[in-house]
């Protein structure tokens, strides 16, 4: 197995090493990228939303180079094999709810490859939380009541339950008037109206729970872009966790993405170039588009679609010049800073624990996800965010403090994550609107510019931030650049000619 | 707009019409079907399963000649344009948890254009049920509450939630000895454990409710095959009333099947035949089958796809004899007897009126389901079965009597209906099985027999009897299909040659 410059393992013996193991790294790493050949479509990023488009025009038999800055197919979603354990290195999670992921599932006969990474585990620790400084342990009966009532207490905004003003969870803008005022309303803001409704415990969690989520800098998250994910996720706490943390492919996501990838490839219809920043696309030309990345090579093609990361748009440069209003929501847009972590820890005894931590610049929530390949450990997810915990590349040391400061009994032997904060191909983590964001500018991102289509998770109607939104914009690209190839839009400069 | 041979109009008035303006009936009814060419493939079928293979091959660069029996697209279910109104003559409602029809949704950007049959009109008359011969009005807080209990004392088999033993609602063979368990045991077995459980109103209504879905005849349903559904649409009533009846398509299903099928007609690729029943698949030369129709052509293809309904297959002569599993399936296949029935009836009171009526021999759930284009009545919609209901080709007048009788204000006005049991091309409406029949023949239904494909939403994994499932068994045929045209299958006579 090929290993990716992405991706960092630390152990207290050995320290940090760079570079993880993964079938996400593809051999060979270019194929037929060609500067002279104008394609039919050239895909930017190898994400889930690249790799639907480019499997869904191959597939049609149109030429397409894909092009990746990253080394590897996936985008914020691989699995790396270390220690002989499948580590899902950023997005992990799927449900049968998620109606174009799990399309995907049903093409490529993985529906019986499920696993369950919140199967109990009898001899477990009691979940924890901790407000004031102190641990509190909780039988499953305690803490599913208090975060029952927490979280369907924070959602019944204004008295209702969502789902009266919010119907349809996969089309945000059905009523308009609510769509605005929740949309302008911050995370925060609701906290606010339940100081003293909800106690400190309950406060703490819900901030864990929301932040673990979203990021810790409350003020700063849509509280409508909340709310549609919960009415996406069934609309109780148990739902919410089925939904967002509990089923597992067992080829790995990288499983299910290869499966995309090589049927695209297998069309022979399709190139492509890993390790190739993107630096511009001009498509002045509507016959015409090129695509120039950091090495200065120039590809073009009828046809282009950009799914780099919202985010990272700003760092390309468009002729001409997007129009205002999306080249606005790109200016505005902002990184998510949660961080996730995959905590080896010794003892079998965590495997269905579960802690959750707010204080100021302090955000956990961690959960056992499964034992080690040896049967004698326990790996744990963690998402993290806030100065006092940090980034385990720089702060490994602190961070095994704190994670054994957890627990008496918790021993850190390993943590394996990847970093999109820093990463010039994400700069930040699945996509959180800000308040009076999303309302203003999601039709505006999702909106094609002449031949070139933009579709990315982070601006989907659905599952935003999660797979199965990247495969939705990526179905809808696909579909775009299909109709435009078989009867090009009139354009003012083809009627001059 | 053209009509199909199918559907019926009744009014007190003018009696009994057939034939009904549908969008469905396809213009001109036959394009390029060739008896000389050997075509890629040849999709038996234009239902959901059919239009999905057609649709994916053809994009796919494949030649596809679609053979269909009726008159028109869409199987079991079509729209009928009548008197204003667009009446679902078969299928009807979706649900975004649907995930392969709510990918097609995506596709054809149709997710801003859903309504909603269960909204609630304010002044409708309460709902009622009928047990031991009288009307029993009801309080929307009390009916839900009876609703609720009766349903989930019926699915709390052996004290369990029945997600302890079927986690993964799309994977019935999960767990193979609790499949095999509850798929021997009946819908009757099931009641007659409650017998003395349930109130006399809660059996009734329990009866009516399943009987609604599966006809009346409870010794001959598998519990699985109800516990299944009960699990995909969320397990609650209210839920289970959420993803069975409520979410329709503002276009009709009309409008989404006329995308897909337009969609593979667009490629340029698509012959097709309407009005031509199949007679006979002869699959004995693996490099080339033959499909012969009842007006005696013959056509050729590389590879065949059989989406016919499961209860008309026995029908279909096969070349060589089909597998004995499988042919053993079809052979036991029963028809599902429900009858769906369009109730205009005078006055707008109706709308969010609902009725559930079982005795003997009669079954019935009817629901207000909209205003009348005059804005002046209602349409209902109402499932039936049983003798004392019974066919409403033969007995309309005894059925509007029946339909009064409910209410002492009813006033019916028009059937609007199709026959589906008679019907040579469905012998039946959706399917259900009966019970050990799933467990048996499930996999072998959906087998490949050499490159002939069967896909139909009667025997899918997930929802089985809906469009979804439907969709499903096309998306896995057209790859298998895909697949063996690119790399046809080592085969004894081909590696002779």
């Amino acid at each position: 197995m090929l290993s990716s410059a992405e991706g960092f393992e630390y152990t207290p013996t050995e320290g940090l090493k760079a570079g993880l193991p993964t079938p996400a790294v593809i051999d060979p790493h270019e194929l037929n990228a060609s500067t002279t050949e104008t394609y039919d479509a050239i895909v930017i990023g190898a994400g889930y939303a690249g790799l639907i488009t480019a499997r869904d025009l191959t597939s049609q038999g149109r030429k397409v180079l894909l092009i990746e800055g990253r080394d590897r197919i996936g985008g914020r979603t691989w699995t790396s094999y270390t220690d002989g354990h499948a580590y899902e290195m950023g997005g992990t999670w799927i449900h049968w709810h998620q109606p174009h992921l799990w399309t995907e599932v049903t093409r490529y006969g993985l529906n019986n490859q499920i696993k369950d990474s919140l199967e109990i585990y009898p001899e477990s620790a009691p979940q924890s939380t901790y407000t004031g400084g102190s641990r509190k342990d909780w039988s499953p009966a305690e803490i599913t009541a208090m975060q029952e009532k927490s979280a369907a207490t924070f959602f019944a905004i204004d008295g209702k339950h969502p789902t009266e003003w919010l119907p349809y969870p996969h089309n945000p803008s059905y009523n308009r008037a609510d769509y605005v005022k929740y949309d302008r309303m911050s995370v925060q803001d609701r906290l606010d109206q339940l100081d003293g409704v909800l106690s400190e415990e309950e406060m703490a969690f819900t901030k864990a729970n929301l932040g673990a989520l979203a990021g810790i800098d409350f003020a700063q998250i849509s509280l409508f872009d909340m709310v549609q994910r919960w009415l996406l996720c069934g609309t109780t706490q148990e739902e919410y966790m089925n939904h967002m943390v509990r089923y597992k492919l067992k080829c790995g996501q990288t499983g299910l993405a290869s499966c995309i990838f090589d049927d695209a490839r297998s069309t022979g219809k399709l190139s492509y170039s890993f390790s190739s920043s993107l630096q511009a696309i001009n498509s002045s030309d509507p016959r015409r588009a090129t695509v120039t990345c950091a090495d200065g090579r120039t590809f073009s093609a009828r046809q282009v679609v950009c799914t780099i990361p919202l985010t990272v748009l700003r760092s390309v440069r468009f002729f001409p010049e997007l129009p205002p209003l999306k080249a606005e929501a790109i200016a505005k847009a902002k990184s998510n800073l949660i961080r996730k972590l995959h905590v080896q820890v010794e003892g079998k005894q965590w495997k269905s624990w579960a802690g959750a931590k707010f204080a100021e610049e302090e955000l956990l929530m961690v959960m056992g996800e499964s034992h080690s390949p040896s049967g004698k450990d326990t790996n744990l997810v963690a998402f993290h965010d806030g100065a006092n915990i940090g980034d385990p590349r720089i702060k490994a040391k602190e961070l095994v403090k704190y994670f054994e400061g957890l627990h008496p009994d918790m021993k850190v032997k390993r943590f394996v994550f990847a970093d999109y904060i820093d990463s010039p191909f994400s700069k930040g983590g699945w996509c959180v609107f800000q308040p009076d964001y999303m309302s203003k500018y999601l039709g505006a991102l999702q909106e094609p510019v002449g031949n070139v289509k933009f579709a990315s998770g982070d601006y989907s109607d659905g599952w935003r931030g999660f797979i199965d939104g990247a495969i939705e914009g990526g179905i809808i690209a696909a579909r775009a650049v299909e109709q435009d190839l078989r009867s090009p839009p009139r354009h003012p400069k083809l009627t001059r000619i």
